[in-house]
Order: structure tokens, then C-alpha cells, then sequence
């Protein structure tokens, strides 16, 4: 197939999916165009999914890389407390690939995109020998409200969205519930949202396990956290999938001791597991013992 | 290096660059933050640079490749006619480019940026095999006036702006100002501006080629162009590199036969080269005969 086939491919059926109505120009052009309403901050991520990094064509289906690709990008807008409002998508591709595996793709990706009104607005595409795709989303929150990293404070609870470790426990398995929640996992937007309208203040999204962002959250925060000796750890996974397990995408949030919180948010438990204090030598502690920042690091 | 102290550099060289005053928050959370002013749209794309596709590491420096990622980019927006207010960058590295050599791929890249004033507020980082950079830029033009590629109309003229043929000189000589202009084009975004502001109301930027470019602003405008005898062919190129060479970078845009406009913008000069037409058979035409929508297509 030809550039010219695959874009008008895509074109037709982004403009099938949902339109947006502050997006007033879809792909087509050499921009997409954006016109937005007053009174409200916009929130902007990128997130690259690699073959042999992220997936492999043997492993995973189109349609399961095309989903993730935006869910991942969908999970950092739920991080804000944003909803979602338009994506552009960047994928490269080796020839062979061009027809079939790239409309599968889009498939799985504008299933993911339907579901939380997602406009697909543009993007970009070019040939590869090996699948490439980066995902741009852009997320709207009322001014001011975005929720952020850096403000959790000493004497705040630490909450969980749902259970950890089950992705990095599918990695290793390749079967069950476990691998399916690695294949297409839940980006937690409706829990962004109410978070932020229960007057939580500071988040973020696990997506390199919790080890690790907890300790930048409190790197950001400036604060030190104390782990309880239990956590909601994913039947069939391990601790150490709890606490260095990749791609769970759950958000992790601060909230003072007097907020109520309800014990789970559009059927995804809430769950304590510790608290924040002032910052101290040991940023992060774990049944007595500090806990080390390791997790799922690109370079490493 | 580890992908935190990369992230920080990142940071740091990122907060010496220019500020957009609507961007609250930059690189360090899970999303960017804009806060836009009304009476602006805004406007979205995002383009890959790769590895063996684009450059070699051979051949070109680190710097350069940073600084053509952008251009790419910038190029899009100039084309809307926009001021360009920030950037995210995708960024993947072989482990033993993490170091020096991504430090100056954002060296090059900032040197741009700081020239247009455009803010790097966030991105996504990964080790791969290969090195591959995908950069998004936003500009904002006022309400209801960015340039389309769809609104030539038949007997509008058609310009072009510089030279062409250039960059494709270049890249078959590797040697002297066609090389340079290879590794570092100059996106036209003085002249975007302006021509908007004169009423110009349709333009694309040449990335492809401007006979396959050309090609694409018939189809969306339904229009057909007929091409003058002679071209703003650049020193050292030839008829075939000004046709269908990739990366000029220049801009296409039609005028009206009473538009008035200068013979160069910002030092750039505004060359004549054709007319638009109502559409027949042939969508363009040069010397009498059928151009064919040949250039740089990623697929071909």
C-alpha cells in the first residue's frame, strides 16, 4: 500500500470514531486545530510503545498494541484528573506490516478511543523495520484543579487505585486474567476525576511499579512515605510484582487524614497502604527497612 | 546513566530555554500544562525522525538531528500560519548514546527552540536499538485564520517560497551550503505569519516533494494546478531534486490574482511558479504534459 491508501484509511475511520467538538480540524492537514473553551487548563503526554521494548508481533496482537499504545498515554491524563479530549498518533511500520496489522492497530486503538470520547486528530506515519508508535494525548481539567505530584504533605494518607503487580505477573505467566490486564489495561479516568472532585490534590499513574514512583512522588513532594506491611497485591502475583512490576497503570494518591474517601470509585476498590511524612534520609520505607527505588527504568 | 539523571538534565537544560507565559507546568509531572488565552486556536502535529530513515548516525550529528526534529515540526506550524508556543519530545536512545550524545541531540534541538521562543515542556524517554525522536509542537494562531491546504481556488496563482531542490542536493553530494540546508533547514515560520496576515488563506509546507505536495493541495482544494515553464530551482539542484525532492521545507500557498505581495519576506524571496484551475483529469500539469505525484513517499 501506498502513504496516500493508509492515511485515507485512517482518516476514514478516525472521522467514524468521536469527534470532539473543540477540535474543529481533523487529520488532512498539515496541523489538526484546536479551539479551546475558556476556564479550562490543558494537560499534554507522549508515550512511545516499542516492538522488543514494550511488545512483541508474536506476543501481541494488533489490536492489543494499538489499545495500549493509547491507553498508556490515557492513563497520565487520568493522573490530572483530566478528561480525555483528542490524540495524535505517530507509527512506523516495516512495509509488510502496512496493510492489515496497521488498520488491526487502529482498531484496538479507536476501541479504547470511543470508549472515553477520544478524537483521533492527526499524527504521523512513516516505514520502519520494526513497529514504532507514539501516542499524544491531550486532556482538559477545570483551572487550576489539575492534580499533581508534588503536593502531597507530611501527615497525608497514600492510596492505591485497584490491585498491583497483576501486569508484571502476566508478563511472566502469559496467561490467565493476568496477561489479558497486561495486553489491555485499564487507564483510571472516571477515578481521576472524582478524585479530583473529592478534593484530592496530588497524584500520579504506577506505570514502573510502585517502588519507584512512590519515591518520586515523594522526591517531587519533598516528603518521605511509610509503606503498611500489607498492600492489595493482584491474585496471582507476587510482592515483588507489587513493588517492581511495570505497566500496573493505577493511580497513586494523597489524601489528608480528615478526607473521606469512598471505598472504591466506578467499581475499582480504593485501598490505603500508607502514609507520607516530613522527608527524612529513608524517602521510602517497607516493613522497617528502606525500600529501594527500583522498578522498570529505561535505561537501566 | 540512568533514565532519573537523564530526565533531570533534560529538565534543567529545558527550564534555561525560552518559557511559553501560558505553560504553568513543564517536564516533571505526568502531563504538561497549558493554560491558553482565548481568541487563539490552537494548533497540533507531530513528526518522526529516524534512525537509517532520516539520518545515520554516521553522517550526521547529534546536534543536527536534534536540531532538524524540530524543524520538522516547526515547519507544520509555520505552515498554518502560527507562532509556535511549545514542544514535547519522544526520545529513544541505544544505551551508550544516553550520555553525551542525547545531551547534544537537545543542545541542537534547544538551539531552535530558543530561536522561536518555543517551550520543551515534557516527553517520553526509552533505550531502543535504534535512535528515534518524535516531536509534537503546538502553535496558536487567531480564532477562525489558520492557513488550510483545502481553500485554493481556481485562477488563484501559485508561490512558492525560497528554493527547491536543495535539501534533495544535498543529500546526493554530501558537501557544501545544499548539505547544510540538508542537516539544518530553516522552517519558514516569519513567513507563515506574514502571509496570514496579508490574507493568504491557503498554504502547506513542502516535506515531500512539490510535485507530490502540490498534488495533495488539489485534491483537498478540488482544484488543478498547471505549473510555469520555469522554477526557483536552487543552486546545484536539479529539475528532477526541485520536483520531487523531499525537505525543502519551503512553503506552497495560493493568492488571489489582486493579492498583492512582496517579493520576499524575512530575506526569504516569494517566487511565482503557476496557477490553480477548476479541476479536470489531470490535477497538475508542467510543460504541457502530466506531472506525476511522485517524491518521497514512506511506504514506497
Amino acid at each position: 500500500m501506498r502513504e496516500t491508501e493508509v492515511i485515507e484509511r485512517v482518516r476514514a475511520m478516525a472521522s467514524a470514531g468521536p469527534r470532539h467538538r473543540e477540535l474543529i480540524r481533523g487529520i488532512g492537514d498539515d496541523c489538526a486545530i484546536f479551539r479551546p473553551e475558556s476556564g479550562w487548563d490543558l494537560v499534554f503526554t507522549t508515550d512511545f510503545v516499542l516492538e522488543g521494548r514494550h511488545f512483541t508481533l508474536e506476543t501481541h496482537g494488533a489490536e492489543d498494541v494499538g489499545y495500549k499504545a493509547l491507553a498508556r498515554s490515557l492513563s497520565d491524563l487520568a493522573a490530572m484528573g483530566s478528561e480525555p479530549v483528542f490524540c495524535l498518533v505517530s507509527l512506523a511500520v516495516p512495509n509488510k506490516l502496512a496493510d492489515q496489522w496497521t488498520r488491526r492497530f487502529y482498531e484496538g486503538l479507536l476501541t479504547l478511543a470511543s470508549a472515553y470520547q477520544v478524537t483521533l486528530a492527526g499524527g504521523d506515519l512513516a516505514r520502519f523495520d520494526h513497529v514504532i508508535a507514539d501516542v499524544i494525548c491531550c486532556g482538559r481539567v477545570p483551572e487550576n484543579q489539575a492534580l499533581t505530584r508534588d503536593r502531597a504533605k507530611a501527615g497525608d494518607r497514600i492510596f492505591v487505585t485497584g490491585t498491583l503487580g497483576e501486569s508484571a505477573a502476566g508478563l511472566r505467566t502469559g496467561q490467565g486474567k493476568a496477561w489479558k490486564r497486561h495486553l489491555r489495561p485499564s487507564p483510571r479516568v472516571e477515578a481521576g476525576q472524582a478524585l479530583r472532585n473529592m478534593g484530592v490534590v496530588a497524584a500520579m499513574d504506577l506505570s514502573d511499579g510502585l517502588a519507584l514512583d512512590l519515591r518520586r512522588m515523594c522526591d517531587e513532594s519533598n516528603v518521605s512515605a511509610e509503606l503498611m506491611d500489607s498492600l492489595p497485591i493482584a491474585r496471582g502475583a507476587t510482592l515483588e510484582d507489587a513493588l517492581y512490576g511495570g505497566e500496573d497503570y493505577e493511580l497513586l494518591f494523597a489524601a489528608s487524614e480528615q478526607m473521606k474517601l469512598p471505598r472504591a470509585i466506578a467499581n475499582v476498590p480504593i485501598t490505603e497502604i500508607g502514609t507520607f511524612a516530613y522527608r527524612t534520609d529513608v524517602p521510602v520505607s517497607f516493613r522497617g527497612e528502606p525500600l529501594e527505588a527500583a522498578g522498570f527504568d529505561h535505561f537501566a
